[in-house]
């Protein structure tokens, strides 16, 4: 049972594996693009790691990217996506990325006025002033926005706006309160691009995706694969990815294992979830779980379960299988893992 | 900043990257090899992946190798390191070891009828009958240990003894009660050995390395980087793999945020810890730190923070690289990573 070279159905499949579900996957990407088309969405590639998938959004008209690292910068360039490509995090590790100048467009984030310097000893083109709006994290405070887009100019960088995340509302419950948190979150990042100029005004994500209308790009990414995390919230989106594994032991005492473990998923969120009944627990390469609704497994059988948090779990898997029903209809590499 | 192709300074690593202290490192062989020599001790490679350690345990005369999944086996007998490797799991892709016959001595685990058809289907020439001892995943019966070593011997398989092991009591605080239920599982495994025959009894694992006095040899991985989570316990082994990373933003409120996050460690066992304060929290490719000894941080400045789980943090590295104070003595290939 080796990895055949073209697998056509789940039963060809290596185990585990991680597979998408295309006719999920369209309809997420469907309805994001319904309310957020072109350039207004500026997707996150850190959640699905897959060019493939990124040159898909790419011909939806989402041509600008968001990149977490330099690695998946590099990548999206690679691959010929390079029209627009924000580094929406701050690293000192730049020039790697000013030396693709001449071939690509990118921006990145700075905060401070290492991360500026580090951008123009570099030779990255253009930055956006990352502005902290409530997440403890990056981002500079609302007040020194002004100076140090002065600065960055001073130093020969093209300053094109500002970026904000307003990460810390993403999973607030009441759609109303969510929506009037995020206004006030934004109203700080809009002073700062009052004092910064430029004409972007990023931020968001998919848990704000539609209550965050204050930002010119709306940086999600999650909404493409889902995760089990958001589903409390009110958003069109359903999970679409999921870790095909297969039955290799069966206890009378009640309980079953597979062979997919917490080496194979994000476990940030918590235990996986598992649609014929409760998920007893993780180890590196199994997972036990207990039938409740009746059904009965063989060794040898394969189900699926769906991880708690997508964008960890793909990025622990080389390949991405798509899949419509029972049969595998591609094969995406995750090209843009490691850093 | 791109990655020279010979680190010899900390300065010089990418970021984040995975640290392996040597001294530590030899420290904890040292001390298991002290009470396990030779093949007393059955290395588990799960634990960190990489054939140089694996070679290196090898050197010392631990000449049999545990491993959790195929492409482990593979990796080892790439690396000419398959004199003695157990599968210690259930598979059903195993005819890809039988392919190995002719270059290597491999036993896999069985615990079903089904998994002993699949590995006399795949021309693998030994198994062991694994055992549930208590653990509720993998392992037979007890009572059905005896037939399923006929059968598999009728099946032209070499039976060479049992496994079973004893993972919910790795965590017994108290060293008198874990030892002693220690020997109430294994009375359950001797006893199934006496029905199975054979002279391999194999389980035990680093919180047991040394109550358990019953195996003939002894499953143990996690010891050689070692984890905080088992710092309460009693064990001469000290945690010596580690998360380098730079600082890439400060915050006037108190915080810094560091370019490691959940995606570069293992996070079942929760967050990293950080020798100057609290973890706040994890994102993605962020830390967020709070400094409580005094400490200042500038941009640009490097430390270092501890995984909660050494096993899936390493899975998630390319590589490992070897350290002694601020050298950077070698460079390691996490090679047995993915299925």
């Amino acid at each position: 049972m080796s990895t055949p070279s073209e697998p056509h159905h789940l039963s060809d499949l290596p185990s585990p594996a991680l597979i998408v579900d295309l006719p999920g996957l369209d309809a997420n990407l469907r309805a994001m693009d319904a309310l957020l088309p072109g350039t207004r969405l500026r997707p996150h590639v850190k959640a699905f790691k897959t060019t493939a998938l990124a040159a898909r959004l790419a011909a939806d008209g989402h041509t600008g990217f968001c990149a977490a690292t330099p690695r998946e910068v590099e990548g999206l360039v690679s691959a010929g996506l390079g029209e627009d490509i924000l580094l929406a995090n701050e690293s000192l590790d730049v020039a790697r990325l000013g030396a693709l100048r001449d071939s690509a467009n990118i921006t990145v984030a700075v905060d401070s006025e290492a991360t500026i310097d580090a951008a123009a000893r570099g030779n990255v083109e253009s930055v956006l002033i990352d502005v902290e709006v409530g997440l403890p994290r990056c981002g500079c405070d609302v007040a020194d926005a002004g100076r140090l887009a002065d600065l960055a100019r001073s130093r020969g960088l093209n300053v094109r706006g500002v970026m904000g995340y307003e990460g810390h509302l993403m999973m607030v419950d009441d759609r109303q309160e969510r929506a009037d948190r995020v206004g006030e979150a934004m109203a700080q990042l809009l002073a700062a691009a009052e004092a910064v100029g430029g004409d972007i005004v990023s931020g968001g994500g998919t848990g704000t995706f539609d209550t965050n209308t204050w930002c010119t790009e709306i940086q999600a990414g999650s909404y493409t694969l889902m995760d089990t995390h958001y589903d409390g919230l009110d958003l069109p989106f359903a999970p679409a990815c999921f870790i095909h594994a297969t039955v290799i032991s069966v206890s009378a005492k009640g309980w079953i294992v597979i062979d997919a473990g917490l080496k194979s998923l994000g476990m940030d969120h918590g235990d996986p979830s598992w649609g014929h009944g409760d998920v007893f627990f993780c180890s590196d390469e199994h997972t036990t779980l207990v039938p409740t609704d009746g059904s009965t497994w063989r060794v040898g059988d394969t189900t699926t379960i769906t991880p708690a948090h997508i964008d960890p779990t793909v990025a622990k898997h080389q390949t991405m299988w798509v899949t419509n029903g029972a049969s595998v209809v591609d094969r995406w590499d995750v090209d843009l893992r490691h850093w």
